[in-house]
Formats: structure tokens, C-alpha cells, sequence
């Protein structure tokens, strides 16, 4: 088990110690859906369950039975191992168009002092069994976190660890080629990029917003803060994304409270799949830096929560990996469920895109105006 | 107590009966927030809630604790009376900006088969004492549900129900403005609007999205359907808006995964303060109708989940209003948190306008061509 995170520590701080066994079984739990499982009255647990994950009435989510083996890797390797299933209603015209999706969160593997290529190496030994365990799974579409291969060492500002960057076809993207060739899988690689001193290491990109044609379906990359952005979310959606991905990599007392909502929102908002990752632990630098917050100098960023999930079109979702270890999280997903919820919700068709457009060409201009309408007895004080 | 909601009905057939005990105390909760109350020891909905509420590690919700004759009130007409704070850093050139905040839902008072005007004036009664409530508790701006003087009478698509039409300066907004002045109080009041069946009653409008500028801060509606579009609630955003309030009518099969999504969403990604108001009960109308989804005809729309609630800039959200019954949610917003958020998190300095404003022209135009990617294995196969 990880370290408590801060947030736990901070729950530590607030009980005073008096129940120091309690406060354990609260700050050990692998998810919030774990948590509920343990602690509800099975029926109870079903509405709550329902009501989280937004599951149709009474329906509890479908999970995947997958083979002994798989089960053995993530027993023998110590990663969460969780599938489920969402389900589309048949239709009399298309075929359904089921595709197994993955997403991989993982921890480091050695200290961030050690020997860069050993680091890279140490991490690449163990997701292998990890993807092993997709592929088995049969998978078609398999995503990892953002900057997998190394410490997400962005937060110390420092030059070195510009030593991870690799071109296209670097050792990283080999790696990953092998594996996808050998099991018949899209794996969807994010090498490196920044996130809150971002500007210290990347520009800001302008490639537009691209979607992927694969064998398996119409994909598409939001990488970390991008998620932040509805907009992103939706020229994704308008370039005909089915699958979006959000590999992250971020901490508790930052984002916790936003990872579940904006995910889930832009598969509403943009009738497609979301498939979030967030890396796991918390990753010590040997020099320490400040966060411009006034707290005093510190070697962690912080502790990446995990929790990745998958959001579906019809606002339902799956529960989250561990809080806490590696893991892999499966789900199918039938394509023709973003189609069927276009259908039903009608927002691409009810959306003011002349207006937005509009609105936001008006917005760039220096002598925009924003639309205020001013309670008159507020201007009569005012003259 | 309500007629339970059909999703708790899909419940009872689930669980066949067994235990039906068990059943009604699943089915006849209030909110999710007090079903976990209920049923998780202290520690665990402690933890619980903060993941759930987004709330800051550890700390707990503050309440707000009413005058005596309000909760008299509340206990008097049965309405869910709950109050809550949110909380801003403070800061050192600007003033706190503290606002009472206030939601009403309200189910209707009498058979939808009673004169107009009767319906109107029991609604009046019953809303009357929940308005008062608002005001002894110092609410300065307060906001009442969509369409809240009539019953959600669109499903039917009868043109009889336009005979609840009124002026702008109809007896509604009398009653209101004489509420308002006695207690020095800005409010809401949403005298009609349509939904699922809106074209047979309105047409789309073209003034913009104003934000009103009133004596307690900024503030915009955002109607019902409208809160599914990001770009509705950016506009708002643009325009200035501090408070943006959502009056919905909305059912649980069809929205409620959805309902705490979207809400919380707008208010993080847009850095303001976002008030969501759904009506209560079930409404039989006296003609049956059909709802295009191949199911035979009936006299309901379906259970409106109520569920009233805030949601904050930071993240953070209130517990809500009862499923089932009336109420009045109140809560002390600080307006500089949405500053402070804009501040932390930079998304108005980090949204790509250009790019965005750019994406929506081409979008609009008719040859229009997706940015697709394609596998080049599969040009192969099709070629």
C-alpha cells in the first residue's frame, strides 16, 4: 500500500488520533465504490449505486468474468483488476460494433534517483505484464497514463529530466509497437507532456484537435488539463470522436473533487466514451522545490489518486481503479450508443453553434462588451 | 410523501417483493445525502462526503443555523428547509463578498383537473410560506423552479395550457415583486418556459445570454435543457455571471445520472457559483399521451427527483433537496471564490478562443471536413 494521501492525513489530523483503527479503514480504501460496497446494506448499496454511476433504473452494472490467468497476473503483480460492460439497445439497421477497451494506471518503479534509463526500464518491466494482461483480455484499444514511463517530474522546473524525451519511434513507442503487434491491439501512447509548469517545458500546440481512424473505432487524445476545457471536449465530438481519452496525471487535494465530474460531463455533452487515467503514488525528487502557494519547500508533488474510469454517452459510468496500486480496467463498449444518445438528446442538433460562434468571435475583439443588463435603481445610485 | 418515483418502482420489481420492508427504506429516502447519513458510520460519510460534496480534505460542510420561526415554518407546511456556507480565502485589498443565496422547489397543489386559476392561486399559497421562510432568513436573491406557478403541463402538447401565459407584469410577478420589496429581495421568476415538447410551444429566442447586474452580484438563467449545452454556460461566463441559476423540471429516468454532473461542471469550468432548482411530485394530467418511445399511453410525465442544490467554483457542492417533498435551500456564497478559482486554475488565461472560434466557423460552413486521422492500414484495406 502507498502512502496515505494528504487529504487522509489531514482527516488523521481532525479525528486527533482518538480511533486510530477507524481512521485507517477509512484512509486504506482502494475506491470510493470499494468503500460503499464494504460499509452499505447490499440493497442500499444498489440506489446508492445506481445513483453514482447513473446506471438505468435498477440495472447493476454488467461485470466481465475474465480468464484464470489474467486473474493471475494481477494477483502475482499486486494491480487492481476490474471489467465491466455498458450495454447499447439493438438496433434493426447496424450491426452492433462492440469494442474491449483498457486503460493502464501505474506507479514508478524505482526512486527518482536512479539511473534515468534504469528508471525507464524498471517501469517498463512492470506495465509489461499489465499490458500482458490486456492483451490476454483480449482488448482492442488500450490507453496508458500520461508521461508513463517516468516520474511526472514536471513540478521541479528542473532541465534534467528533459533526458525522458524520446522521438516518435524512441525505445517507449517500440516497446509499446511489440506488444500491440503481438496481441492485435491500438495502444495509445501520451511519451511526455507537461501539466502546471507546463510553459517551462512545451509549447502550446497547433494541430487542431484530431481524431484517430483505427480498426476499432474513432478515437481521440485529451491530454491532462485539456479536460478542464469543454470546448476541447467538444471539437473532439465535432471532428466525430466515438472513444476519448484523458490521460492525466494529477493530485488529491487539487482535482479530486473535478476528476469524476468533467469526464463524466463531456460524454454527456458530446454523446461519446470517455476513458479517464491517472497515474498512482507519490514520487519524491531528490532536490526540493516550492509550489508558489507559501507553503515551504517540499520533494512530492503530491499523491496521484488513480482512480481511472470510464464515462459513457448515456451519463453512466463504471466504478475507479484503486486509489492507491497499479491497475487495469476494462470495459466494452458498443460504439452505437453514441449515435442512439444523439438521437435521443438531440444536442448536436438543438446547440446555437451560429450563436457561439458568434459569441466567441465578439469575445477575441479588444473592444468586447460583455451582455450585462443593469438593475436600474443600481444605475440611480451610481448618477 | 410523494408517489414513489418510477426508478424506485423498477427497484421493487428487482427485488420481487422479498424484503419489502427493506424496499420502502431504500425507496422513501429524502436525498442520497441522507440515505449515506443514515446508513454509514460517522468516519466513513465523512470520507465519503468529501469525495463526494468535493469538499476540501477533512473538512466538513458548514451549516447554517436558521431562526426559530423559520424551521417553524418549515416544519409547519412540511418543506425541506436545509442551509449551507460556502467559503473564499480571505484577501487583503478586497471585501468579502458574502450573498444568501436562495432555491426553491415546489411540487403543485392541486389536480391538474382544477380551473387554471385555482391551480395558480393554491400554488401561490403553498409557495407563499416557503418565500417567507427565505426572507426572515435574509436570502437576498432568490430563485423559484421553471414554470413553478403550473404543472409541467408541455408533455401533452394541448394548446388549453397556454392559458397560464402571462404578461411580464402578470399576477406572478406582482406577487412576486410584493414579496420581494418586503423583503428587500432579488427573485428569480421563471413564468414559462418549454421542454422536451418546446417547439410545439415556443421558438428558439435570440437575445444572447444577458447577465443581470443586481444590488448582491452578477447573475443569469440558464433554462432547464440549456444546461446541457458547455456553451451556454461559457456565454454566461463571458458575460460576467457570478451566480448562473438553472430552473428545470426534469425526471429521474431520463436525467438524474446527469443532474449533479452537468451543474457542477458549469461551475468549474467557468469559475462562478451555479444554483440548480428542480421541481417535486408527480403530475397527472387529465388526457393520456404518448411519449414516441413506443410505450402505450399515459397521464404522467414520470417523477420530478427535486434535488435542488448548489454547486461551487472550487468544486465543491451542497447536499440537496429532498426527492419528494418542497423546499428551500439556502447558502452564504462568497463572490470572490470565483476570482480566487480563476486565479489557480487559469482557465479563462488558457482556453484557446481562436482556435475554438475558428473550429465552430469551419464547423458551420457546408464543407465542412472532420480532422481525421486515418490508420493508413485501413486506406490499404479499402483501396
Amino acid at each position: 500500500m502507498e502512502k496515505i494521501s494528504q487529504a487522509c492525513a489531514a482527516n488523521h489530523e481532525l479525528n486527533d488520533g482518538k480511533d486510530a483503527i477507524n481512521n485507517v479503514s477509512v484512509c486504506g480504501y482502494d475506491s470510493l465504490h470499494q468503500l460503499l460496497a464494504q460499509n452499505l446494506k447490499p440493497q442500499i448499496f444498489q440506489e446508492v449505486s445506481r445513483l453514482l454511476l447513473g446506471l438505468n433504473c435498477g440495472k447493476p452494472l454488467q461485470t466481465i468474468s475474465l480468464a484464470e490467468p489474467v486473474k493471475s497476473l494481477s494477483l502475482k503483480h499486486g494491480f487492481d483488476l476490474q471489467a465491466f460492460c455498458f450495454h447499447a439497445d439493438k438496433e434493426s439497421v447496424r450491426e452492433p460494433r462492440i469494442v474491449r477497451v483498457g486503460l493502464i494506471q501505474n506507479s514508478i518503479a524505482l526512486p527518482t534517483t536512479a539511473p534515468l534509463s534504469n528508471q525507464k526500464r524498471a517501469i517498463f518491466e512492470k506495465v509489461k505484464p499489465i499490458i500482458e494482461a490486456a492483451g490476454a483480455s483480449g482488448v482492442n484499444i488500450l490507453c496508458l497514463q500520461e508521461a508513463w514511463m517516468m516520474p511526472f517530474a514536471f513540478c521541479t522546473r528542473e532541465k534534467g529530466w528533459c533526458e525522458f524525451a524520446e522521438p516518435v519511434d524512441g525505445e517507449s513507442t517500440r516497446f509499446l509497437q511489440d506488444l500491440a503487434l503481438r496481441f492485435n491491439m491500438v495502444i495509445n501512447h501520451i511519451p511526455r507532456v507537461g501539466d502546471f509548469n507546463e510553459s517551462t517545458y512545451y509549447m502550446e500546440g497547433n494541430t487542431g484537435h484530431p481524431v484517430f481512424e483505427t480498426a476499432f473505432g474513432k478515437i481521440a487524445i485529451n491530454i491532462c488539463y485539456g479536460r478542464h476545457h469543454p470546448l476541447n471536449w467538444l471539437a473532439f465530438g465535432l471532428n466525430g470522436a466515438e472513444i476519448v481519452f484523458n490521460p492525466s496525471a494529477t493530485v488529491g487535494e487539487l482535482s479530486e473533487p473535478m476528476w469524476p465530474i468533467e469526464a463524466r460531463n463531456a460524454a454527456i455533452a458530446n454523446s461519446y466514451f470517455v476513458g479517464s487515467i491517472n497515474r498512482v503514488g507519490t514520487e519524491i525528487f531528490p532536490n526540493p522545490f516550492t509550489s508558489g502557494d507559501g507553503r515551504p519547500q517540499h520533494t512530492d508533488f503530491g499523491h496521484f489518486y488513480g482512480s481511472s474510469h470510464f464515462s459513457a454517452p448515456d451519463a453512466s459510468c463504471t466504478p475507479s481503479l484503486s486509489r492507491f496500486r497499479d491497475g487495469l480496467l476494462i470495459s466494452d463498449m458498443d460504439l452505437n450508443l453514441c449515435r442512439q444518445l444523439k438521437d435521443k438528446w438531440g444536442f448536436r442538433m438543438t446547440a446555437r453553434y451560429e450563436l457561439y460562434a458568434e459569441m466567441l468571435a465578439r469575445y477575441l475583439k479588444p473592444e468586447f462588451e460583455p451582455q450585462v443588463i443593469s438593475d436600474p435603481l443600481l444605475n440611480k445610485k451610481a448618477s
